[in-house]
């Protein structure tokens, strides 16, 4: 089998395993309070892509992680940026109607329905990420500890606040990575490193490639999202396409230019390679995440 | 020295110990992003009766519990609370311009700010509990998982949920309690387990003695709240009074009448001393605490 097909199969393996880990640790529609249940199902199962719990299994191959270990990291980093993405879309945030294809929550539900699922998503993150009894506990305190800083005011949160405070000011683009850093940078690097943190500690060498790695892969995920916002359509994006530039927010796009920001993915995509040198053959699935990241259409 | 001067004394040292803490774990306003970092400082500093965090200090007293660790502890079910009132008072929940005698955060600041505030006070919580060394990394990670457990869906972001669909409709007494154990009772809960567990890991029986307390006070406080704001005004309570019957909201005093409800409140408080009859004198500040939530004007 070529590597390709190898990697598409190893792909919807994972993806069809974290599926079943999240309909496992999400609450049971069934189970009171019905509609907020629901509303969590109906938001985190069915649809993504699963980057970043793709990202975790990955990681997890460098340090002959437990499987049960990464469904549960996979699971909570997955719910993180589910929540994150259920309170972007609201009214006072983005504004948006359409989701991987779907009314949002907001839309199909309600506003506060929207807010709570989010908030509880959240939570669960932090509770499926403190149970189990795979992981030695001082290890698995060290994930809770990473995920929680990875989420918060000086990760994702603090982006998406500078990222509301951007809009219409010319950012420079060392502004714009810091922003994009924080903002989708620090979940991925998260999952890298929650994904190798289930199997073993990690050395101050190990932690830094992989913070080079996740850094590449970070901004790179950015870059290719700029360009698709402003060359896909809705259709294919399964999100609105285009907003960025009607909404005034700096891009790469709009700071570098269309095909500058194409040549950036692929320096990045080559960073991205080269830091996972010292991990061999072991990588191999972070080198075709870093691949498919720069890649992908949607 | 009465007792009641002293149980005041020791509020008051437990209260600016809290602040000094929630100062020292939130991050500094000259910290980027400055206007998030500024409005979680706005909404969690310089306010509150700290109810959760007193029962922490209290309850770390019947295990002997290390200051440090009951600091964390009481940061963080307190951070837990605030981000609960901040997305609480937004304009698709309960619509509220005022917390704590100040404008809530969507009115000083704006709803976008209140979503982050709210979003990122909730990871630094977990942040908080899963940092430091006082504890044992096992039981540490219980304390997490307790917290998670109370915060989410199945706690305090349930009991929202139910309470958004009860609006107008009529609750038989049995589903009211239900609500608010979820709504408040999880949260109080927690903070009274979290502090004991600072100290050491809890027997069956302790653990149902302090389930058995919290439960009594949880539900006394939300009985009280319901008599208060029937018959407090705003500027006493630093919030809307009558809010909950201008809403068609069902209470205790909707239900039960205002008389019946200060007679349960009563045998509540009754309740929580009985429980704690098993800790002795070590429990005095737990005691003086549920005097307090029956008694309180506000």
């Amino acid at each position: 089998m070529s590597g390709a097909g190898a990697f598409d199969d190893w792909m919807k393996t994972v993806q069809a395993h974290v599926e079943t880990a999240l309909e496992t640790y999400l609450p049971a529609g069934a189970v009171v309070p019905h509609k907020l249940h629901e509303a969590m199902r109906y938001t985190a199962l069915g649809g993504g892509k699963r980057v970043r719990p793709l990202l975790v299994f990955a990681a997890g191959a460098l340090t002959g992680a437990d499987t049960r270990a990464l469904e549960r990291a996979a699971a909570a980093v997955e719910m993180i940026h589910v929540y994150s993405l259920v309170h972007d879309d609201m009214p006072c945030m983005d504004d948006d109607d359409l989701r991987r294809g779907k009314p949002t929550v907001h839309v199909a539900y309600d506003e506060a329905t929207a807010l709570l699922v989010g908030d509880a998503l959240q939570a669960q993150a932090f509770s499926v990420l403190s149970e189990g009894d795979t992981v030695p506990p001082a290890r698995q305190l060290a994930m809770v500890r990473l995920l929680a800083q990875a989420a918060g005011s000086s990760g994702m949160c603090g982006g998406q606040a500078i990222d509301l405070d951007s809009v219409g000011i010319s950012l420079t683009l060392e502004q714009l990575e810091r922003m994009h850093q924080l903002k989708t940078g620090a979940l991925l690097r998260a999952a890298v490193v929650l994904g190798a943190l289930a199997g073993k500690d990690l050395s101050a060498q190990e932690l830094a490639a992989l913070d080079a790695y996740a850094s590449a892969i970070g901004l790179a995920f950015q870059v290719v999202d700029d360009v698709l916002d402003a060359t896909a359509d809705s259709a294919t994006l399964g999100k609105t396409a285009g907003k960025d530039a009607a909404a005034n927010k700096p891009t790469y796009v709009s700071i570098l230019g269309l095909e500058p920001s194409r040549v950036l993915a692929e320096k990045l995509r080559n960073d991205a390679h080269q830091a996972l040198e010292p991990f061999g053959e072991q990588a191999r699935r972070l080198r075709d995440l870093a691949d498919l990241i720069v890649q992908r259409k949607a």
